[in-house]
């Protein structure tokens, strides 16, 4: 049997996660059956399930993505870049993730997923906050701070939702960092 | 044939209105069938589609009724107010509408009812601004101001659909604050 290299194995992954994003985005979460996501990524399901645990991980792990990469972003860039990448992501593919969120109420294999994703990712939130922490005011607790940020990003990202006319970005970066720069001594 | 009191058609629209929005915080958007609407109602639906032209309107007319409620709470008693109220309204509601959302990209009579309602809500649209105007910064468009504060709600009810831990109202509106008051002379 040949061995199947690391390379190998991350590229079908990647694949795999391109090709359902597409169908996640074209047809909503229910709408993005296998047969669809077979069709999008050119796998079977079989090929499809060796990687992913269900449909419901499958998206987890893109939902994942999608934000790790904000993240970076945010991190490297700053928070406007953030919201420019926002401003400029797929709309659909936004919307699937916020119309799927409702499924952490109703859907145990789909919160499951999601708590899973929170705790590995605990250390990073935590490393963040961090780094977060010597930028911003002081006289409020960051996790606060972090919160406001991480709570205006969904805001914006809902608006691309229902297309709502984009605020002028400059303006708005004012607002927010009156809101998060450290205080005049 | 007997005369229907306007007192009598408003008390049957309210209790449509209150009905159908328990079928849908339970059901979802595409789960709370006609049939389950008219249990929760117990109405047939000859009587509800007398009322509202179709599913898509009856919810776009419960999703107009609710933000009416938040913007009411937010213009008599103040931003913190408005987030405390959505900290405590129910999250399958908030939810409901947050899955929805989706709709206005891809059913186009969902997306002609809410274009409906943008269009005769415009003028009281209008009429809030120039209240805001009075009481925040003047070096950044009341519009832009606006715009923070309705994303920063969206993504506050958005993170009650996913049940994420709550942050100190007082420290965030420390913050909002810091972002929207009038400058120092």
């Amino acid at each position: 049997m040949p061995k199947v290299s690391e390379e190998h194995k991350e590229a079908r992954r990647e694949q795999i996660l391109a090709g359902a994003q597409r169908a996640f985005a074209r047809h909503g979460y229910e709408g993005a059956t296998v047969a669809r996501i077979e069709e999008e990524t050119g796998l079977s399901r079989g090929a499809i399930f060796n990687y992913f645990e269900n449909k419901e991980a499958l998206f987890v792990s893109l939902v994942r993505r999608s934000s790790d990469r904000f993240v970076e972003i945010w991190l490297e860039h700053g928070y406007r870049a953030l919201l420019e990448a926002i401003a400029h992501e797929d709309p659909d593919w936004l919307s699937v993730q916020v119309e799927a969120a409702r499924r952490v109420r109703t859907d145990d294999r789909f919160r499951e997923q999601i708590t899973k994703l929170l705790e590995e990712t605990e250390g990073r939130r935590r490393s963040r906050l961090e780094r977060l922490a010597g930028v911003v005011r002081d006289d409020v607790p960051v996790e606060v701070v972090a919160h406001f940020l991480g709570t205006l990003a969904n805001g914006f990202a809902f608006s691309r939702v229902t297309d709502d006319p984009m605020p002028d970005l400059g303006q708005l970066m004012t607002l927010i960092e009156s809101g998060v720069s450290p205080r005049p001594a």
